[in-house]
């Protein structure tokens, strides 16, 4: 993997409204971190730090804990003091070290940001989070140019999901992505042991990505997964029996692949609790509610002797420490990195990445995006990559995964030699 | 760590009842696998295989797929022509690779098993499982001795559940309580940067170890679980609801482990879903019903407000492939080893870990026991390890667990220094 950054593109829309903001402005700088965490988003948080210290421009860099509400609070803490040491364990931890929010901040509470920023003479904020954490960067970075205060909004993509838009990917899903791939790997041959239905719910909200990434176990056709459900299509109970009977009838077992945000046809969750965040989205992690029920569609439909099992992988997925892919890990620092190189040559914008090599020759450029590129819309799963029944996803989609996942544990299975009766 | 081996006790009850075997016979061997796989349990299959092709017993060593019903059906594949890379694979694929059964065999069946190793010469029967296995495995070898067949049953040991008695502890345990501590190492950061309640539900019908690892996490007295249910004690809504409500007041927040055994005072479980194997046992695992359950007594008592959210670890804990004890796979791979050397020499029984040094000087003898201590019955968990209220394992537990686990990711948090107001 190697990494090859172009120049800053120009960003924000100043020029066309004749207001040039000052570039290279010195001052404070303030981080937080936003939305679900993953196990790399501390990566992106150490990158920074290593190149704030550097920076012409930054004179301190203050840690916001929790995000803008640490902001709001004024709750900072002094992130050029800690030790390298520190940091290093800090960044192969998972999970938000300053801790995290979901939160949309108002227009008041940006003015009370303001003037936070104002206090503390920080010209330099950097966020990094997902689509929600993009759209709180861009409402930041919008009121602060209308109130004609000085401040670059620079925003690290994170989110397992891989949903947002405008990047070839995320930093945080290649881990996720291993943790399921390894997951499945290993509930296949599980299922293999004691034959039965295994249904496992995987995290994705709108996007099936990490559904998708449960592909990668599938090494000869009878391996799991057998089915794979994506939110990118309509759930179909019919359809979801019909497949697991035929599935049964050839393998006498079924290893199903589920996204939490399977729907059906009028968009309504196949299964939710009914809690929301102050973003609007439903609560689908955290239950074995989908799972479960599933199950028992399975059996009332199609025998209730049948060994049904369900697991919900759930925050396992973003916070397993053991299992973190590498390519991964080192992207999300030098995103970081990256995002500091702009302070003080660009007005903003968020970090992307952009594909330039796949396979073997695997190779990223990072670039600097406006910031409304990557808010609040998410991006889907390609349709391509999804079968015509909707009910799996074809090879083509490893070509895409599986740089991103890095080295996997090299399973095997006997070569059973029989023995004449 | 370091094995080192006692001699062979006399086992079996010939002596006795003036019965004496005939030792050292020459002849075939099955080999089967039985009951919930682990990750480590084809690191046994691969240790008899090694071992078997250098016995002066053993002239062929065939594997029975699916336990007991491979050897009724004759179902058998010849392991001496499986190559070494092939068998390196297999041993750190997680799951049974000869397939797995819960099976109890009736007199009937095991008359049956005898006429098929009659058939194919059989007098070495290993076996790998758990209590329930070891149950079999007796059952097995005292019909053999009624029918005065010549056959030699021994039993290796597997369980993520570590409830065997006369054994330190069992293959297939450090492994999965590695898997346990690292999701609430993971988990204790996730909590930490969003807050909220999370309860986490851990394998375990009878015997709480596996749950008990998760104290493994808790490294600073504030970090995850907060609060630790087992199943060796009766759990009390009012005493968990009261419990939660006092973490949340110190830390506002509250990670809690709990066995899926957990019961009410008349033994009944808080939460299952009805259906039972053959030995009886009723499905806990493979539902998150526990844990939703748990979450919404929580919402309706302590406040429908509340982030509460809950994973069931389910079938991750047995066979996820990137999380395994090195330790663990070491002594599994050597106790399927120690069976065969007992081939001819010893009548037959169950591979037993003895404790003989802690901490870094951890070193275990393995020995040989009879079958039925090893059978049926299970072991709990040391009273002495729980706390008085119920809610806690204390860190004595730390010395006994840890050295099973073996090497953990080092994690770290910031040290936050505050910046003045």
């Amino acid at each position: 993997m190697e990494f090859f950054i172009i120049n800053a593109t120009q960003t924000g829309n100043s020029d066309k409204e004749g207001e040039k903001l000052v570039m290279g402005v010195k001052g404070n700088a303030v981080i937080g971190q936003s939305g679900g965490p993953t196990c790399v988003i501390n990566q992106s948080l150490v990158g920074v730090i290593e190149q704030a210290r550097k920076s012409d421009v930054i004179e301190n860099l203050y840690g916001a804990r929790h995000g803008v509400n640490g902001i709001m609070k004024e709750d900072f803490i002094d992130l050029f003091k800690e030790s390298q040491e520190t940091l290093e364990k800090v960044a192969i931890t998972p999970s938000a070290a300053l801790g995290s929010v979901r939160k949309k901040p108002t227009a008041d509470e940006c003015q009370k940001i303001f003037g936070v920023f104002q206090k503390y003479n920080i010209r330099y904020f950097f966020y990094i989070g997902g689509n929600d954490s993009a759209e709180t960067a861009n409402i930041v970075s919008e009121l602060a140019r209308e109130a004609k205060y000085e401040l670059s909004v620079f925003h690290i993509p994170k989110t397992i999901d891989n949903d947002l838009r405008v990047t070839d990917h995320c930093p945080g899903f290649g881990s996720a992505a291993k943790f399921v791939a390894q997951a499945f790997m290993g509930d296949n041959f599980d299922n293999r042991s004691l034959k039965g239905i295994k249904i496992n719910v995987i995290m994705g909200r709108h996007a099936g990505f990490l559904t998708a990434a449960s592909r990668i176990a599938r090494l000869d056709p009878d391996d799991a997964p057998h089915l794979i459900y994506v939110p990118e299509r309509v759930f179909s109970k019919e359809q979801f029996l019909n497949d697991v009977q035929k599935t049964m009838d050839k393998y006498q077992r079924a290893v199903i692949a589920v996204s939490e945000g399977i729907h059906d046809d009028k968009g309504n969750p196949i299964c939710t609790t009914g809690e929301r965040d102050s973003h609007g989205n439903v609560q689908l992690s955290g239950s074995g509610a989908l799972g479960d029920y599933l199950a028992s569609l399975i059996k009332t439909n199609l025998g209730e002797k049948l060994r049904v099992r369900a697991d919900t992988f759930g925050y396992l997925q973003r916070s397993f420490p053991g299992c973190i892919s590498e390519v991964d890990a080192s992207e999300a620092r030098q995103a970081g990195r990256e995002a500091v190189k702009y302070a003080g040559k660009a007005e903003g914008g968020s970090i992307s990445f952009k594909r330039i090599a796949g396979g073997k020759n695997y190779k990223i450029e990072m670039e600097l995006v406006e910031l409304k590129t990557m808010a609040k819309e998410t991006k889907s799963l390609d349709q391509a990559y999804i079968n015509t029944e909707g009910n799996d996803i074809n090879g083509n989609f490893l070509d895409y995964v599986l740089p991103l996942v890095g080295e996997l544990p090299q399973l095997g299975k006997l070569q059973g030699y029989p023995i004449n009766k």
